[in-house]
């Protein structure tokens, strides 16, 4: 079951992983991302999760040692872990419910659990972790139109897939944001994508989407330069970022058999495509 | 000149439009939006306004008697209309300004002009205004990040283009977020685009996009059900919203020579096909 259970408010408390499980809040006593990936509980098991309120980076499971909480191993791109960035993909929301042993304002006040609504997963990467170990790690952001974090709901929410849908279900806009530096990107290739050379003409000119290498936003904080812009295709935009297609440092890529297209005036820094590959390591 | 202007906080108030275009924010003294469509001016001017704070839906300019303020024949997709929505197509942000003659709670209390920031364009299209007649309709969205309107930025914002880039600058995720329905949408096609029948594979499995063709949210309204629901591919998502594609009752698609891939199991509701129509209408 994806998104709000009927009958269960946002803001809403449980004494225990029993009562969280009977809700269909959070199914299973243990587990930190439950079956499908559909939802996952926050309670301080690994020391690499931060917790902001309205942005989560979330550790994935495994590779843990139990008694002390500290990774002992890598974690894999298997189970809780593939099924959290599968949701990734396909853009559902994650139900998201905290502890009251969470290191973190955030935290539940007092014993038990706190269900804090829907998050959608805004990305994913592996990386090794303060122990050395590769970790998959998730930056969750709360949806919109949600009582503040604590704040009980006072009405039940509107169960998604209907007629008047909430806003919280909206689809978000199909035109992605852009910098300064991203149109200079675009400009400098006339909105053609660097992977595929395809050019998008509508009714108001060219589109095309500018593509931060090393992406921008905590944890990366990657720069808003023209060294590390790209300009692509929303189908070769969704194929980078989702780690499909990978840039070597002779900019050849491997899954299209072709170079990336590069202006002479156009300089890219090798240490965002370097960054970008480790990004999408598999293990 | 596109984003924030330096040295002008957001919430600072301007006695005239004269002060206003000195300042950089909104050059020229009449025009409701600026050359090169990079600001708007709210003033009341026009009948189908409507401002609910972070969202106004706002009226393109032209076809309107100055002395009554009413539309007298219809807008054309030129000047001021056309830049707006090739800002929308760059992702360029929009200043926005109000002034104290609108009809909004969110009009400034006092004589004068006062800066609220940027607004991204989330959505155009042409439709028939409440006089009648065709008007260019934009739904802005305020940027993440900025003081609430009406209260003074404290601090001087820092221009765009930087090494280390402000919150309201970040591009957003890739991934649209999706309903139920529209995942039965995908799963229905195997992900693979009703337009052109590309599919994108990654390795978190296989990625589409679903795209509601009466759009949801306001002033549309469309419903969250699955005869008004399309599995796409990103590039023809984009092409789709931005009405570089139409579909005819016949689903067959002009633009690609086509139809439109239907499954017997999957019922679209043409009066939302003739919704889209309408929408991309051209004058």
């Amino acid at each position: 079951m994806i998104g709000h259970i009927s009958g269960v408010k946002v803001g809403q408390t449980f004494p225990n992983r029993r009562a969280l499980h009977d809700a269909n809040i959070h199914r299973g006593l243990m587990n930190g991302i439950a079956p499908q990936g559909a939802s996952i509980v926050l309670s301080g098991g690994y020391i690499d999760d931060e917790d902001e309120g309205d942005v989560i980076i979330y550790t994935g499971e495994g590779g843990r040692d139990p008694n002390s909480g500290r990774q002992i191993s890598d974690q894999s791109f298997t189970g809780g872990n593939y099924n959290l960035a599968h949701n990734a993909s396909l853009g559902n929301p994650i139900r998201v419910t905290r502890g009251h042993q969470l290191h973190s304002p955030f935290a539940p006040p007092t014993q038990g659990y706190r269900y804090d609504g829907l998050y959608r997963i805004d990305e994913y990467w592996s990386e090794k972790g303060r122990d050395g170990f590769i970790v998959w790690r998730f930056r969750l952001i709360r949806l919109e139109g949600q009582p503040p974090i604590g704040k009980l709901e006072s009405t039940v929410p509107i169960p998604s897939g209907s007629v008047q849908p909430p806003r919280s279900t909206a689809t978000v806009s199909r035109v992605i944001r852009n910098t300064q530096i991203g149109n200079i990107a675009k400009e400098l290739y006339d909105y053609k994508c660097q992977v595929c050379g395809n050019r998008l003409e509508t009714p108001s000119g060219a589109y095309a989407e500018s593509c931060h290498i090393k992406p921008l936003g905590k944890p990366h904080n990657g720069p808003d330069t023209l060294d590390n812009v790209l300009c692509l295709c929303p189908n070769c935009h969704v194929l980078f970022d989702m780690h499909a297609l990978s840039i070597q440092n002779d900019l050849f890529i491997p899954e299209t058999g072709n170079k990336l297209t590069l202006r002479s005036n156009h300089k890219i820094n090798l240490d965002y495509i370097d960054y970008h590959r480790k990004l999408s390591r598999r293990n």
